[in-house]
Parts: C-alpha cells; structure tokens; sequence
C-alpha cells in the first residue's frame, strides 16, 4: 500500500518537515511543488525533519498541472476548506494523491475550477477566526483517514 | 459536543500551540500537565497558538493522577506507541479526554503500570527509526477519528 502527499508551494519548513516525519512512519511518498519557501537543506527543516528525510521518496514537480497529468487526475484529492464534501465521506484507494495548498494562500484558482468535485475538507467549528489547522496536523487528519480505511495495511 | 485534549509536560512550544490551534477549531478543552517546557507567553508559542490562544479553554494541573481523579478514568485513553490496540478501534464517547506524554519521554511508567488497558496506538511502518510522530501530528489523528465517529457533531 502506498498513499502520496503533494504539497503546492509550501512556505514553512517545519510544516514540510514533520510532514516528511510522517510520510516515513506510513511509507507515504511526497510530492513537493515549486517554488518552496525555503530551501530543502534549511536548518529549520532538517531540525523537523533530519532523522526522517533520507527515509521518505521525495520527488520535485516545477507544476501541479503536469504532476495530475503524469499520475491521472482520477486518484487525486484537493484539500481545501473550499471543500463541498467532508474527508471522511470518500472512499479512498491504494495510491491516491492528496494536495494541500500553500499555507498563507490555498490553492490556485485554477484548480478550484477545474477540480470542483475533487476538492474535499476537514469539519471545523463555525466561527471564521477558529476555522484555521496547522498544514502538517491536515495532512496527517486526512492522510490516517486514508490508511484507516485502507485497513492500516502494513502498519503495526 | 466536547473532547478533551490532555498534554503530559509538553517541552516543545510550537508543539502545545499547534495543538491549541486545533482545539479552537474543533471546539475542544485543553489539558496542560506540568511542568511544561515553556512559559506560556513563550514566543514560540505564541507564534503558533497567537490568534487561537484565547479561543480557547485551557486547564493546568500539577498532577495527572489528580486530573484523572476529579474526571474519571473511564473516560481516559493513552496515546502511546506501547498501546496493543489501534486508536480506530475504540469507540469513543462524548466528553472524552486524550493523554500524549512528553515529546522526548512519553508517559511515566506508573501510567503504563495502572491503566495498561486503556493504552491506545497509532499504527505505523514497521521500522524502528522511522517509527515516530510529531506530538501535535498524533493528537490531530487520534482527536479527528473521535470527531468523526461522533459524526462531527456541531463542526461544518
């Protein structure tokens, strides 16, 4: 089994770190989008993430669009609180994609409409100033939500 | 609708704001253990809990034993990798409360001795190196698999 996290454009090093901390205790691969705000050996990240990042796939795309064209638009999942749907409400399958947008800004527009029904979010409570996770903390919501239905499936 | 968060001596500020951020979104109480490895103006952690710190309710207790006491062990569970039983295979009820230990230590033997039933993991890859999770990263998986049994109760 293998579930794959994309991230567009990630601005916060610790956020990229532990979520390749998590991609390498799921066996997870990760997908990082240009342009990063930060450089790949930054301290920051290599604090976060020093002990993990040699154990996690990490694969650089220049673009969103040719990363969906090269693995099929048809596993991937748009994490947005522009979300119609909840996470929970898909039924996902072994190597899906999962893309979570940059943290100050989301996900382009385009995306937005092109990908309407694959866009998918996490319940929060109703009150603007609150509805706000940490990048990491949604990757790893929706990424076990993933795993779980998958059975946990090589994990112990 | 209402969990509870509990955070055994936290050491790392970014961790506990991070976990604050998610409890002002999903509307849940937060426990803090001391000694914490931080004063709670730090500015770390105001950096990463600023805008949700007020949003949130947070408790300070000196002892666990004394929080699970005045709570109840019944509604108790322990987030530890020495667990035998995946988090996802509870059911959890309202009113909840979910203990992380420490960032570098975990939970004190005692707890492990007294509540070994009560003792709940979250499944990862079978390698000890990479067998690791950030505090904040496992308190959202755990907390959002109660959220959505509970069907996600009063969060949109």
């Amino acid at each position: 089994m293998s579930l794959n996290i994309v991230l567009f454009e990630p601005e916060i090093p610790q956020n990229t770190g532990n979520v390749a901390r998590t991609c390498a205790a799921t066996g997870s691969d990760l997908y990082l989008v240009r342009p990063l705000g930060f450089s790949v050996s930054d301290k920051y990240l290599k604090r976060a993430g020093l002990d993990y990042w040699d154990l996690v796939n990490v694969y650089y795309y220049d673009s969103i669009y040719e990363l969906i064209e090269e693995k099929g638009m048809e596993n991937f999942y748009f994490v947005t609180t522009k979300g119609d749907k909840f996470y929970s409400e898909n039924k996902y399958e072994d190597n899906s994609f999962f893309v979570f947008g940059k943290e100050t800004a989301g996900l382009p527009d385009r995306i937005h409409e092109m990908y309407p029904d694959k866009r998918i979010k996490i319940p929060m409570i109703d009150n603007e100033r609150a509805r706000s996770l940490n990048l990491s903390n949604s990757v790893n919501i929706v990424l076990y939500e993933a795993l779980r239905q998958l059975g946990f499936e090589g994990l112990v």
